[in-house]
């Protein structure tokens, strides 16, 4: 997906956001901003928006000579997350289709996301798992996943944030797991999951963890490592979770699960929803579909 | 009132709701963006908001080879308003306080300000007058308005927009008026009443009209003509429209009453008052009140 006119003011107010997140220092707020407008004013609008931000979100680590500003934030939903993990499981166990009730808690986890908005509070949590049950799902496109997962003979499943990882392990172990790879990014950018989400969340007792060696907020291939790209191209199917994922491969010639929560006007247009919609979409590149 | 870092990502949403307004040309609209961008990469935030936006919309103008880009829009809030005029004045004559009354309507034509939002429907003018008939307003600070108007030996009404300048005429119309002359722009800036709006509106048959010499949403004293500087200078009290006038004025050493509806966060914040609140408010800097 390519970055719209309106992804452009939203973009300078996501980094607003961030960069009052992770420093007080007024003179450091208006040297991000200064430098996101400047980013923004030169930008290849063909990219996919998650490619600007992974300029900004580097330039705020340097800046402030953090090298994980959301740390502690990823700490807080990872923990959140793993106290409900138990219960969650068990609900999916009990449920008379464990498959269905895991897709839905792996959408409800994309709440998690900074790089939207940074007013998620812990309270919301536990909302959006129970409307996450009822919400609509669009139930052919699960039997179109149930079967594409059994058949495939690979599959790597790109993580989107630290908390919502989590949910993806609650997911991935109702998946053939002896199949499927794990990914995560190569160093921190906003609160996506690293390889220590994976450590900390258990991730890697359950399945192969792989870093993509690139510190975008999505899967921006030309910015991963010649590794991941190799894997990439040699597995048959992708479950992509989150607006990131979505944004960067949407327009890549590949077997791609959608699964996230539209999060913004453009990205709910392009993928044909409303805001807030649980999605599990298959790209529709190989068969000729257009995008709008 | 200076440029808050909120007022950047709003500034560049605004620019891209005019300049999608003005032209249907993608090459032109990109090429608006990325000016907006550099300018408020570049910005001098002790300035008021208008500042920028003055700057952007004069590169409107020259890019599009429209110098009023808004005269459609002016005409028919003109149109619509002026059909409303015999009713309100009406209303105004027969009210218990036909001050007041006129106060609140000028305030409610206040709504019509298409530098904070393209959204204004017409239908939503009727509403708007109803409410303002009703809605919360500080009767001290009218009751203090009365005796400054009575007391002043001459007043400077400075205008906002069209249609809006209808609303204008009437509580004009209900204050001692020869002492009154109302100012408008030099020149076309988004929405806001020039001397062809003074004339279509019939206020030119009511008070004397001048020119601020400026091009500017709002009254940055700088941008205006010296003749207007002097005459600035020379009036006792000063009526300033709508919240481009409060953001210039704000901070000026002046007897100033702003009346207006607050629109954004920032300014409601400033102002001390909700938005949407019907403001009619006395410059507080001559008191030594300090603006948060």
């Amino acid at each position: 997906m390519r970055t719209y006119f309106e992804c452009i003011p939203c973009f300078i107010r996501q980094v607003l956001d961030a960069v009052r997140m992770t420093s007080d220092d007024q003179q450091v707020q208006l040297q991000v901003l200064r430098k996101a407008l400047r980013l923004a004013s030169e930008a290849d609008l063909t990219q996919s928006p998650p490619a600007m931000a992974q300029q900004i979100h580097r330039y705020i680590r340097e800046l402030t000579a953090d090298p994980d500003p959301y740390i502690e934030v990823k700490d807080k939903f990872n923990k959140i997350a793993l106290q409900m993990y138990p219960d969650l499981r068990t609900r999916i166990e009990k449920s008379i289709d464990p498959l269905e009730t895991a897709v839905r808690l792996a959408i409800a986890g994309n709440i998690n996301d900074f790089g939207v908005t940074s007013n998620i509070e812990e309270s919301h949590v536990p909302k959006t798992v129970a409307e996450s049950l009822e919400a609509p799902l669009d139930l052919n496109a699960l039997d179109d996943f149930r079967k594409a997962v059994t058949k495939a003979k690979n599959i790597l499943y790109l993580g989107d944030n630290a908390g919502e990882i989590v949910f993806d392990r609650l997911l991935v172990e109702q998946l053939p797991y002896q199949k499927i790879a794990f990914v995560v990014k190569n160093g921190p950018v906003i609160n996506d999951a690293t390889i220590d989400d994976a450590l900390i969340t258990g991730m890697t007792d359950v399945v192969e963890v792989i870093d993509n060696g690139s510190d975008a907020p999505g899967t921006i291939l030309d910015s991963c490592s010649e590794q991941f790209r190799d894997r990439f191209d040699n597995t048959e199917l992708i479950i992509a979770k989150g607006q990131g994922n979505y944004e960067t491969l949407s327009d890549v010639d590949k077997d791609v699960f959608f699964l996230l929560r539209a999060k913004c006007p453009v990205a709910a247009r392009h993928i044909g929803c409303e805001i807030g919609d649980m999605v599990l979409s298959r790209n529709t590149i190989k068969t000729g579909a257009k995008k709008p």
